[in-house]
């Protein structure tokens, strides 16, 4: 299945085996001397922490520390780590005891975390650490631009995180212009934190506006202009 | 001053200034567009934890992960690192604005951590993950043979962690003999959890016996044999 989907070609088949094998399989066969994924999990997880960090390190090369932190943790946690398991259709091959089959443990988006986590730590063991690069290049890095991480990237957002990081202040968006034809409305926002003016904004939705008007207040901050997607 | 202690040569200098400068000092150079170490020390952070986590994931190959995580935590922490930036000198090479220096910056553990983390940063762009392997078999590793974590590998520690996983038990070591000449006596001890017996071990002092008995007593819960320090 992954050699079709992403090239990859794993030598070691118990190393796969023992990736997608949970604790209650092992346990329902004993005496077969089967491993449970927990330990290549602990190890996929680290290399998934090194291989994002390194990227969004030399590709924001202007964010500041705080901000590659919480990129980081909105690229890796369970629920996007569960998205990815589930598109690799990594829920397919879990083995579980029946207990957790159950359950439903197969759907459930802790277990999908850990198991997307153990399947990059057996390809580290078995291939290396520029063949996890590869694959995460095909499942990770392009949500950054198909917007799975928008949030993170909203100018009101971290206009709003600045602003408040030295404690609580108003930040108000007026829409002070509307202009243009019906079928070519344009707005104009202003943006003021406490009463002073920080951002004008014009965009053809109130949305578009206030965000340009927010990206505009964040020059105002010293964040080295992060914006890059 | 690296290049002597560690064999360890770094093309890019203004990296090297980079992971050896606090914002205050840059706040006090404006105009000289000199970076400060937080984003290297975000790269380096990552960097350590992977290598690390590789290292004893493979020297300790039965040791389950909630182990692994505890001793990488053990590993891992301002209170090492700040430890090793002193072995290597670091604290020299900070460049500090007058008030932090003013305020003894120099000598405090977060510091002297977060330069360790962005100096391995540094070397990781510069040269690559293989170097900071070197560095880290040279500065990190060698700890666990000199006894640095220790208290991690304390058997009786394991033994009181794991047998009340689920609750609060009592764990009672009693001296059951001694014997032997003065110059050279030995004493042996029980450990009971509850009211049964689950180990004995003897020894030259009271606490090595203990040791003994709670490393016996260990082999009852499946830990999978991790005590190879």
């Amino acid at each position: 299945m992954l050699a079709k989907s992403f090239n990859i070609h794993i030598d070691n088949q118990d190393l796969l085996d023992e990736a997608f094998t949970q604790a209650s399989y092992v346990n329902e066969h004993k005496g077969q001397n089967l491993k449970f994924y927990e330990r290549l999990e602990f190890l996929g997880d680290a290399v998934l922490q090194l291989i994002v960090s390194s990227y969004i390190f030399q590709r924001y090369p202007k964010m500041p520390q705080g901000r590659l932190t919480r990129l980081r943790a909105a690229m890796v946690n369970e629920k996007s780590f569960s998205t990815f398991a589930r598109e690799c259709t990594f829920d397919k091959y879990i083995r579980l005891g029946r207990g957790e089959e159950k359950a439903g443990a197969r759907n459930r988006d802790s277990l999908l975390c850990d198991i997307f986590e153990s399947f990059v730590g057996a390809v580290y063991l078995d291939q290396g650490q520029a063949t996890v690069e590869k694959f995460v290049q095909q499942v990770i890095f392009p949500k950054l631009d198909e917007g799975m991480f928008a949030e993170f990237f909203d100018h009101k957002t971290e206009l709003q995180e600045l602003a408040q990081a030295d404690g609580p202040v108003d930040i108000d968006y007026e829409l002070i212009d509307e202009f243009g034809p019906d079928n070519d409305r344009s707005f104009k926002v202003n943006v003021s934190i406490g009463d002073k003016l920080f951002g004008v904004g014009i965009g053809h939705s109130k949305k578009a506006a206030e965000q340009r008007a927010a990206q505009q207040a964040l020059t105002h901050f010293d964040t080295e202009g992060d914006n890059l997607v």
